[in-house]
């Protein structure tokens, strides 16, 4: 079901309309009314006629003709018969704005429980409980349901944010930066329709070009990483999440009472989704102006004009410290364009058409710029300087920037009073204007890297799955317990099913057994004991490396069978390997998520160091390539200095495959492939041991 | 010589000033007088009676009165000419406007020489050429003498900026934020009156209480880090450097004709001074609004204070992250508040007054928390929710505000328009309001750490020097060749008189000799040959480790003998450690600077990983310290699992004791101790090979 009842109704009514100024009943009418909704309002209060010069009616029973759209500001307790009402009369959609719900604990989680009920028979949508509300400015519409302050202007922004005072912060700023805004949504308690809903929804607003999420807890991880992954192929989302550290965290527990979710899994959700992830909302509002009012850049190349030097050196140190690049003009465009400039501007990149630069530099050098193959955008700087004639300068780049397919973002160093129409000119083209050239380069690198991220998934999604042996597979978890470890013969059997190669092992069940399948594999040789009572084989003796001859294994094995006489106890045989850079790869299952990999370079580098990088699962081979590159250690499985390094692509087949052992196998719980020995070919890349859980 | 007469003139004359509007010696004639200079003007220019009402002279040697400041605002030939004149007439100080010296090429740069010849014969000091010039808004001076448009607002920020577009810009930012500035410097090719002259002028001016600059490349690293040593002891130094990358610097060296100085060395030299360091203006802008406007925090407990709870938790996260606490409250605290708020209010740290806080509520807990002993900073968020009386809760914060020596910052989360009375009241009382909670928690990080470092130094700069054999080392120096390396003796021998361990050795010139002294050290040893002729001792066969016994070691020596038949070449035998974590210690010297050290755990670590840390010598054992955990494989130095790590006490000391040698003996180029070997006790922590270059 659509969510244009609540965005586009028709009809609103305010449950609890009020003719006391201030009160949340009371602004919401205002709103709605000052604003000019398109649809018709009805204000409920059985004590008045009018409010505002709106009739007031008894009760939502009372009102004509249909309400798509009803505001409920009453005490909390009243929700629930109101509800009932709603239902009779057909209210497609609620935002109940009153508070004293899942948010003061048990009894107001009940009460929660019981509205979502009456809802749910009668077919109503929830917004809230303990919430803002929403805001529409599309011109056809104008609906401002919600009870904050912020003037509704018209923009291409769209904004969903949990905390209602950080939405209003931020609708606040972007109105202050002379941005407009599209759909509003703060929805409190989320009882019902949900931040991935409201997402989806702005993904399909055609007047929407980019969209600000600020999220405190995720309800349904899974849910919102699909929905941020449909989104973000088809436009920038823009995300900002509260409680990275512990204190934070908890801060978040008791604002929302949720449990506390980790800011890492949060962030992989954002980096798997293709979601720009923000620290800072001064930051998020400025990238937020440049998505929703250029085109995304097609390359890494920036062409950089200015009038002064030293703001263009802090752009250019931006802008590669971002990932960028300034090409070199070609010796064209070079010899075409300086006749055009002054003797001494330098025609370079930067272009540097100096102080005196006239509309004609700016304009000459602009289109020079856009028309040079290795430039991708533009990064204008203009600083107003008395002896120019820069209205015309504001004119001309507006001109140009009108047409261009190659976004242009400006950084106008200037008085924002005196000025003011100069830049108003500017922007009326489209080209966003900023104070510093380090935010306008920072946001020209979010959109380069959101262009390559979103090309890059509109090719493919996801790697085939792989052809593995998915009969034996099955039928190997089929006979497995429901739950705990697998025994090793399944662990190393199930990975050899997708072709995860695996160190060469047998299995015997007594002495004799071993001596004889121990010549299949060679010595020298690892032997371990095999049985579900034995734990930590190592502490127990239960493991011997690098036995050499059939003499000393006979010897180790008799000495094994006396230690260890369990039902079922099984001797594993493996080659003893050294030599390899020792890795882990591991996975665990995330509740409503799916799996996160682990992926480190064995012993202190993942025991001391702790450095390991995640990912959420599943991989393509770039992802794994990506994920291993994480890692600070990672010149090491290059190699350098005369050491050799890692099989980096047979240990990114291993995690690939891994992804997708899981992605068929959501029932497992934890996996350790630990360690995995890696030498680059023509040496070998196998995993040694392997602990599975279900 | 004061900068007296360039800041605070008498009088100022402009050479070149002119009646055109669009010109620069218009400009300053119409700022200065605009601006209402406090003291006399004199347009300089043959062809005018008078200019925007000020009487015109044909020469600066027709001006009645004496003249301390004098713009010249002529071509760049007509300069000398000038200064000759000014010269003359006894002018205290000139900023030379105009462009075309240095930053044009040899002959330029020819006559910037020529300029500051005649400046330097005739006592003026010379500030430029090529530059904007100065601002003082110290209502007693009220100067102008600048040709740009920011209005002149008096405030505690004083700035130096070597670009006049970025210093433009910043002065800018600052008035739009509400701030004043105070003195104001962007003095272009700087021939003569430096950064460092200026940042020890402002540092002394009483109306600055935050200094900014900004840098593209230090002419004189020493002196500015002196100067900055000395400033920011007093007061807070903001600085921000642009060409941090190749390509930024680059560009800086065709923008200011110097010479690339690296990013990493002017980061050094702001860590060892204590000036905080910002890649980007805004955040610089609104810390230093922080700075000037609140007093220093004595510690890092935070008070947090809230209306509304999402940015709170945003605020937490950002405090946390900069390394600031925030403190539960103390029981009694809790007693006495609770009763004052709202019993729904959260009567913790952070206070929850809720959405409907009012006036007694916000000054009840800002009051606690002030008294609360574990608070040394307020950070307050205040949304202006309609149903609640604003301004009054603006009037008690800032009556609170006015008399604290905590600093208080502010969170305003407002439409700034329709509440603009109530934010102006709250900044009357020099609490600085912020849009979002992590602009504010990040300035007061800030300001926090700020005010350890200047706790720090002002208890103690610096260790007292360590007491060494100063005069067998000035002997070895004075025998050593004047550039070169040291023979093994020497370096081993240098140390030694600094106390640094180094690892038991003894050197022969023959087989008989060493086989004598060797019981000395005790086997097993190392044996190295030691000779001029003999650079890469390893490759050569020059060095044999592990000799157990005295049998092995004849053989070994007698071999050495046959192939290193070089005059004076000699035996070193040291003792043979093994076990130790390595570690790598180096050192060297930096043109107009000092002795930059360097820190890494050895092999790979260094070779491959680059994991290494620097710093500017001399280091005092805290220093060291912190030098030494810089390093991301610091972990494995303080052991972890099972795995001993090194002795951080003994290799502390070396560091300083290293840079106690390197402070005695300047003409050190470089010097390496690769590696020192790192037992904790009993074991031991010595030296294993150095390498000392003249």
């Amino acid at each position: 079901m659509t969510l244009d009842p609540l965005f586009r109704p028709r009809t609103v009514a305010i449950i609890g309309a009020s003719d006391k100024e201030l009160s949340i009943g009371y602004r919401i009418l205002s709103n709605l009314s000052t604003y000019g909704f398109h649809g018709e309002i009805y204000p409920i209060n059985p004590k008045t006629e009018s409010i505002l010069n709106h009739k007031t009616y008894p009760s939502i029973m009372d009102v004509p003709g249909e309400v798509d759209l009803a505001h409920i500001v009453l005490r909390n307790t009243m929700v629930p018969g109101v509800m009932e009402q709603c239902g009779e009369k057909a209210v497609k959609a609620v935002i109940i704005n009153s508070a004293g719900f899942k948010e003061i604990g048990p009894d107001g989680a009940a009460l929660e429980e019981e509205v979502l009920r009456i809802a749910r028979e009668n077919g109503i949508r929830v917004f809230g409980p303990n919430c803002q509300g929403v805001m529409n400015s599309d011109p056809d519409v104008s609906l401002y349901s919600n009870f904050t302050f912020t003037p509704l202007r018209p923009g291409g922004i769209s904004i969903i944010a949990q905390s209602g005072g950080v939405g209003e912060v931020l609708n606040n700023r972007l109105l202050e930066l002379g941005a407009g805004v599209r759909l509003y949504a703060s929805n409190g308690n989320a009882c019902d329709i949900s931040i991935p809903e409201i997402l989806r929804y702005m993904g399909s607003d055609k007047g929407t070009r980019a969209i600000i999420v600020h999220i405190e807890s995720l309800a349904d991880p899974k849910d919102f990483l699909f929905a941020a992954k449909e989104v973000a192929r088809i436009k920038p989302v823009l995300a900002m999440k509260s409680g990275r550290t512990d204190e934070g965290a908890k801060a978040v527990c008791s604002h929302t009472g949720m449990l506390m979710q980790q800011h890492v899994i949060t962030n992989l959700i954002f980096e798997k989704s293709g979601v720009i992830s923000f620290t800072s909302h001064e930051d998020l509002c400025q990238a937020a102006i440049g998505f929703a009012s250029q085109p995304v850049p097609k390359g890494k190349g920036v062409g950089i004009i200015t009038n002064t030097g030293g703001p263009a050196i802090i752009a250019t140190d931006e802008l590669i410290e971002g990932g960028l690049e300034i090409p070199q003009l070609s010796e064209k465009t070079r010899e075409s364009l300086t006749p055009l400039l002054h003797p001494a501007a330098s025609v370079n990149n930067p272009i540097d058409v100096l102080a005196t630069g006239t509309p004609e530099h700016y304009s000459a050098s602009l289109k020079a710029l856009l028309a040079e193959e290795s430039v991708h955008s533009v990064l204008l700087h203009f600083v107003t300087p008395f002896f120019v004639d820069c209205p015309a300068v504001a004119r001309e780049v507006a001109t140009i920037g009108q047409d261009t397919t190659k976004p242009i973002v400006c950084v106008a160093m200037t008085n924002k009073e005196t000025w003011a129409d100069t830049l108003a000119t500017v922007r009326g083209s489209g080209i966003p204007t900023y104070d510093f050239p380090e935010t306008a380069a920072r946001v020209l690198a979010q959109m380069t890297r959101y262009g390559i991220f979103r090309d890059k998934t509109q090719q493919k999604t996801i790697d085939e799955p792989y052809d593995a042996d998915r009969q034996r597979a099955n039928d190997i978890m089929a006979s497995a317990e429901k739950s705990g470890p697998l025994s090793a013969e399944k662990a190393f059997s199930l990975l050899e099913c997708y072709d995860i190669p695996v160190v060469p092992w047998r299995l015997a069940a007594k002495t004799s057994e071993a001596l004889d399948t121990v010549e299949e594999i060679g010595y020298p040789v690892v032997l371990k004991v095999d049985s579900p009572e034995v734990i930590h084989k190592s502490d127990a003796g239960g493991v011997i490396l690098n036995i050499k001859n059939a003499k000393d294994l006979r010897k180790k094995l008799e000495l094994m069978e006396a230690s260890f006489q369990f039902e079922g106890r099984r001797f594993l045989l493996q080659q003893y390997k050294t030599g390899g850079i020792e890795v882990i790869v591991g996975a665990k299952a995330e509740e409503n998520l799916g799996h996160v990999l682990m992926f480190g370079l064995g012993g202190i580098y993942v025991e001391i160091l702790k450095d390991v990088a995640f990912a959420l699962s599943p991989l393509t081979k770039v992802d794994a390539e990506a994920m291993m590159g994480k890692i600070k250690s990672a010149p090491l499985l290059e190699g350098a200095r005369g050491r050799s390094g890692a099989d980096l692509d047979s240990l990114g087949d291993i995690l690939v495959r891994l992804s997708q052992l899981l992605s068929d196998f959501p029932q497992i719980k934890e996996i350790d492939l630990n360690p995995i020995s890696s030498v680059p070919p023509p040496g070998m890349t196998a995993v040694l041991d392997a602990r599975i859980i279900l």
